[in-house]
């Protein structure tokens, strides 16, 4: 499974929390707070099924549509998922292609074997019901049934990539539900992790003098929140 | 709860043989018989679930968007929330922006406790899951996990707006399900209503006649519907 | 039920094999590796349901918009339902119109009863949730409640379309599931399958590896598949 | 050059108003003002050369793309050409087709030879640098240098048609300039002549109010128009 | 034409420099130089002619899309526009409406008699022949004949407003020309007309050495711009 | 300007023919005539002036965004200048890239030098009118003001790239005009030539039999072409 530093030890037991008692939107909410507005992914990105999670430090790969079969075409490809590590999270960038198709089966067992904890592409995938079978989180645009060999290449690994309208860096850590993805930089985990557990008690309570018939300017007056 | 005026509890009655005993693709071709040809809205709106049916008086509202966040942002939203009778449906645009996100579960507990039936937004919604659970029912374009004070704002309610292409009154009915959402003039809804019954009657002999056999000219030429 | 050719039994046997033992992925990496790269219809056209396998020989029908109700709208629409014969895909190009809907729960009913196994539109449906309960495998791009007859107008049957980004011919092979659709030039389709039956088998193998540990670039070394 | 009809030629003398002493932005206006806000055609179709003034009764004709060359592709649409009247614009629907190319020199040839003012079409044209040359306004939504026969058909003519947004009859007064294209009902065209003359006539005075230093609101409160 | 501050007579000497001097491809290097990366209009807004040069202080207006004709629909446009000081660029978001038109040839000369110094417009315009004439820049994204008052309304100026894809604040430099526009802050102006003009110095001794059949590498190398 | 070799100067004696002689719409119709149908750029390719031909052999290039500055941001897009030889048009693809700026004056300058014909973009470019008066063809999808560095990267030139719909190899014939842009095989180039001056003389006696007053009926029957 290779080796996992300190740091990413305490960052992991930060990201069983979001995993396990938050969810996107709360979390969005304090990255506004914090001034930080750009954060989440567009609609374009959906889940395969409702209930998958997605939490992990993103590990960036680009590719670019290509209209002959390279000599070597799944080289970078291989190269890029077999360095992931443990706890991360595939964030791919297509170009938007509405021509190729990124993830798979195979690819997501490779994954899994590497300890990877998802997958967000802005593109498409196939191999859809096997993976939701298998439960890996996989967000993607669309569903394709072709292989990339003869209609993209990847790139490049581990740069700063554009997904879903977020630049995404390597490392950042990365959120998703059924409500989309935001993208949370590393430094700022710790504090969102604390605000966003904050904001959740203060939601509850707005639910419950909603329910018991207040108006929402009531109920705003006095938490403040919606 | 507010007060029910007398047409409303007639209009009522009418409402609940639309969620009850009919369904929109039938009142659409009623409509269309009526002469009235662009009353369904496009197909990006969405229920959450597939068994969501939307029925009720148009409340409408209209936002823009912004980039500052206003000095009090919900000002305008919560009024328009609060404004909410029994029997209404919120019908919100967003001018189609991919930036923003309007309804989630909050602004859904406050619309129930006012006695709303539902809300369509040509725009996105956020927290999904739990809109789902508590059944109230959303058509939306899509998800975004945001919330809407730095990035639009209410600018107006209770005045026409247009969602997925069709300009809808306040006032107008509302009537979705899984094909999709139709708008219906109120004065027009008795004979709608009566129509669509006697349209659900023929098409079930038509079904029965196609499941022996019949070819579609047969069918055709003997209940003049498809 | 009509006549069924030697040809058409012989085929029938190999479409069979396609529903029941392969899946549309694998089929498009068999077409690609035979220089067939444009088969796969894109990903705008999705199943009702997630389960439904569309398998059969194509049946191609057009639609025009239309802006004033013909004097017999349905009469060619009749005539492209009524020459279904078994084992026919209904394949519709509607010129991608946002506006009308070209399929339902009737045609749908006459559709079975033609023997037909189902239908690919590129455009929208209605009736969408008694047609998943028929269990009649369509593929669409969208949901409209309307009905075509003051919309658009069937104007041939029977020759080549563009759906999904692929011209298809009277005859093809249509095969979808959840990953797509592609389309199989029939001479080809009997070494499709013994090709496809093929690359399961490394593809299992390559799984099993995956999942016992070794790196993606070990797994294609040996298989060379992903 | 065919008959001309005694309304017709009253028609004429109106249309030549339009041609020489009005532009279309004051038509939309007075249309607007007589209740008909949906008669500007949207801004994707623009002329081939600034100075094009299209003025004429609507001449309809719709194409639908193909997949293979008819066997007489030419047919329907020499047909089309040829009932061209004096006074007459080529209104053509494409359905919006990226594909083909419907209009070119040859045929802009011989609708001038029919004594056609103009074409206006929903889709591409060729030829283009000639057909400046000869002076024959055309506005299209862009160039493209194919043929059309192995790409589109005319499916017919002489029916309502859809172009730019706007539902064109034949024998409706089509009206356009830099501005873009309105479509005029033609037993409105009396009635907007008159009301567009005395409109102009009040822009000129709020035009010499403005240079002369007034600000817009004493202006519009003086004379009302914008 | 009101007061002009110390400040702004200051920063009119740096704008006629840009207007006589400079260019925007330039004025866009040296703003990615200084890490400004985002201050580039899309390619949707082109200016009415050629050689139109759009250079001043963003004045903001937003509208949003209306489907009744309000009471008093042109007052907050009307304010809006007398609000103009000298030097002003009226800059304008619609909320990208395909329907509406915002500018004309009356509110050019309104602007002209207040001394504004142009027009951009995420959006369309009309009288666009006659703007020209007047040698008013207005940089829109297309053309309408409509007037606004039953389509749009003015909901806010003097607000931050995204148009273009750049979020404009009041008081930032709009500069534009054939290739674009740049949004340059106002504290920043000062450095950016000094480093444009160091740049074209090295643009210029580039283009020499490549006029003299120098290869790109070899200038490059040499100047370090391209 | 580096060699010629024999069977380029032959090639480019044809180049010279269709320069000087053809047009892209007698081109396309004979490539269509030999069954080569999907040889037309789309619409979105325009030239920068009016009379811009652009013809040559295809030296490709294909970029992809990126989001930080690479080290040597120039060193590839360099390398595909420097490599232009003498009669090469330059044809880009961007992955259609709204956000980056392929092309610009100096790069004109430095093609210009190597002996280049002209530069076909599937996307923006800068400079553009010094560039139209270098008179150097360039056809591109529109402008941007703005720098290559930090935002595309040439990630290879000399492979198949598509451009505008079309699948370019290098070495493939490109001809530009107002029209659009055909991409002719290299071996199909002397059989194009001979059989679009056939057309062209066809056409001339259409043009004038539609002149003297005959039907398109009577041409087309007697000509065969339109």
């Amino acid at each position: 499974m290779g080796d996992v530093t300190q740091a990413e030890a305490e960052q992991d037991q930060l990201l069983s929390i979001l995993r396990d008692e938050l969810y996107v939107a709360v979390v969005s909410d304090v990255l506004d707070a914090g001034g930080l507005l750009e954060q989440a992914m567009d609609a374009r990105l959906r889940p395969l099924a409702p209930g998958m999670r997605l939490v992990g430090r993103a590990h960036t790969v680009m590719t670019a549509d290509v209209y002959v079969r390279p000599e070597e075409p799944y080289g970078p490809e291989i190269e890029a998922v077999d360095a992931l590590r443990p706890g991360d999270v595939m964030v791919a960038s297509t170009s938007r292609s509405e021509r190729t198709c990124f993830w798979g089966e195979l690819l997501s067992t490779a994954a899994v074997a590497r300890g990877a904890s998802g997958c967000a592409i802005d593109g498409h995938t196939r191999d859809a019901l096997r993976i939701i079978d298998m439960g890996f989180p996989v967000f993607a645009t669309g569903f394709r049934p072709v292989d990339s060999s003869s209609r993209s290449m990847v790139v490049g690994h581990g740069s700063p990539v554009e997904v879903g309208g977020v630049v995404v860096n390597p490392g950042d850590i990365i959120f998703g539900d059924y409500d989309g993805i935001v993208v949370i930089p590393p430094d700022r985990l710790a504090d969102v992790v604390t605000a966003a557990h904050n904001k959740v008690t203060s939601e509850n309570s707005s639910r419950e003098m909603l329910q018991a018939g207040a108006t929402l300017r009531q109920v705003y007056d006095r938490y403040g929140v919606l």
